[in-house]
């Protein structure tokens, strides 16, 4: 039995903001599973920031997404053929299966998920990678440490939400920095931080001193840009600033902006470290059992921003660089 | 009995490069120590790049000279008179004496220096603070593993050649970036780097990929700027950049010049950590010790560029910021 795939092949590398034409949205046949694979039909496809680097020719930490292939993306699929022992028909699995609606997989790389843990699209956000981010980034990079003051950018996005109520969980006072009422009312309401700055309609950096008096102990950067310069004047002694991400700069056309305020480094004695999640691939499982025990237990909630339509993808991926998102953002592409 | 005591204090906050009108150049006479002080007769004042920073209005990790106040300088003398018992006549001895020709202290800050351990000169430079600074940043800091790839800036400043001496007594390949061949042909020739780049003549970024071809394991940065810049775009993985100064961006009349690269420290987990000496203070003697030790078995050299006369003091610093002094900067005010 062959299915009609549509799919996103990328087509050029963007200048700024990626556009739909940067990428052929085209229609092929996906046939039978070889031996050892098997086919997925795809349900959510994950978006995210860093899906915009991929796009560029220059590698790093992962090479770039080839101009004629199929947009790399992390998604969810239930399996509907399979000659691999490890994966029945009916299993949902998570994987790098692209901007598409149907992929055949050898299984590497792949883990079955249990909707009965938590809805498919969970797994994509607080339960899949940018959970894992969020988790090791802020506790084995920014070793927060019980009343201490940990700020996070990016707040009501897929990691900084995290962020934040992981630390509420060890105890320490979080501050978030957002845009727009919606998501500042989230993520103080629903989501246990304890002050929102909205840096669309505030000073961040009076803001900071306001509600940092002590200063600032764990910032978890997720925008670059402003914002961080912002936090690097606020740090406390000894602080850890952990780079997992820098929005405001992805779709520069400029080179990017360094923090000029980085001399704060040097006189509180601080630090700003680098994350990338990958390195913790063998630690996913322990991460996300006790991430899924907190939402068992009512300690941390997850949050979904999901947008129906494979066809909608270049639009909706920019959703992320608009700052439209509340949650994770996820592509619906069929129902489950 | 009175002497008259030539000095320099501060009259304005320079903007940009320090001139000789920032300060009042004037005479008053010293007194008598009392009860538990002693006075000093200074011989040697140490001319540091921070001192452009004690300058400004703003305080830093110390707070700034204030305006009429002797400029803040580290300082070498001979006790003269003395009502401390710990200080007696014929003391040498280390302090922040300012710049001017006698101080009175209670010998709060101050230390005995030997001159038959070095000439009174090395115990502002490589057995002072900056040697002080070299060792605790590059081996607490930096952390450097034998076979590393050590690069430092600034290296031939007296900071910088203490840190590639010690990398190589510790088996680490070093890289030094320096202005001018005489400053290059000084670190390889004397003191025993493996590579000088000569940013004056060379492309920092090119020549760091060529001598460092495995990355940059410990980048020790004196300097900030577009040299940082570079260093980031060649950075190993897990990387350590230790962040002790940026003389390019002190004399600055715009915005310091944030690492537009920084997120190389994402892309190869790697950390930029900035630190201050007087953390290290209670440690000061093992490690005086141990550099002591390197140089009586010629293993560390140390090298000051010394200018005669107090009163050429304004335009003797600017050599710092001009790139103009080989070695430790030192004035010299008095015959011992």
């Amino acid at each position: 039995m062959a299915y009609a795939n549509h799919q996103f092949r990328l087509a050029a590398r963007p200048i700024g903001m990626a556009k739909r034409s940067d990428w052929t949205y085209a229609e092929e046949t996906v046939g039978e599973p070889g031996e050892g694979e098997f086919l997925v039909k795809i349900l959510y496809i994950s978006l995210d920031p860093a899906m915009r680097g991929w796009m560029n020719e220059s590698r790093s930490y992962i090479a770039p997404v080839g101009i004629g292939e199929v947009m790399r993306a992390g998604a969810v699929g239930r399996v509907i053929a399979s000659k691999n022992p490890a994966f029945a028909p009916g299993d949902y699995v998570y994987g790098p299966f692209g901007v598409q609606e149907y992929a055949i997989s050898n299984g590497n790389g792949n883990t079955k998920v249990d909707p009965r843990v938590a809805p498919l699209p969970v797994f994509l956000g607080t339960l899949g990678a940018p959970g894992m981010t969020a988790y090791f980034g802020l506790l084995d990079t920014g070793q927060p440490k019980p009343g201490e003051t940990v700020v996070v950018s990016g707040a009501a996005g897929a990691v900084g939400m995290v962020v934040g109520q992981i630390a509420k969980i060890k105890g320490c006072r979080v501050v978030g920095i957002a845009g727009g009422s919606e998501k500042c009312n989230c993520i103080t309401k629903e989501l246990n931080f304890d002050v929102a700055i909205d840096y669309k309609s505030e000073d961040v950096k009076k803001a900071l001193q306001s509600h940092c008096p002590k200063g600032v102990d764990v910032y978890f950067d997720n925008v670059g840009g402003d914002i961080l310069d912002a936090a690097l004047t606020q740090l406390a002694r000894g602080a850890r600033i952990v780079i997992c991400g820098a929005i405001s700069q992805y779709n520069n056309t400029t080179p990017i902006k360094g923090p000029s305020n980085y001399l704060s480094l040097l006189v509180n004695r601080a630090s700003m470290k680098g994350m990338v999640v990958f390195d913790y691939a063998d630690r996913y499982g322990e991460a996300a059992r006790e991430i899924a025990g907190w939402m068992a237990a009512g300690k941390l909630k997850s949050r979904e921003d999901i947008v129906e339509g494979l066809e909608t993808f270049p639009e909706t991926l920019l959703k992320l660089f608009k700052g439209e998102n509340t949650g994770k953002l996820v592509l619906k592409v069929a129902d489950a």
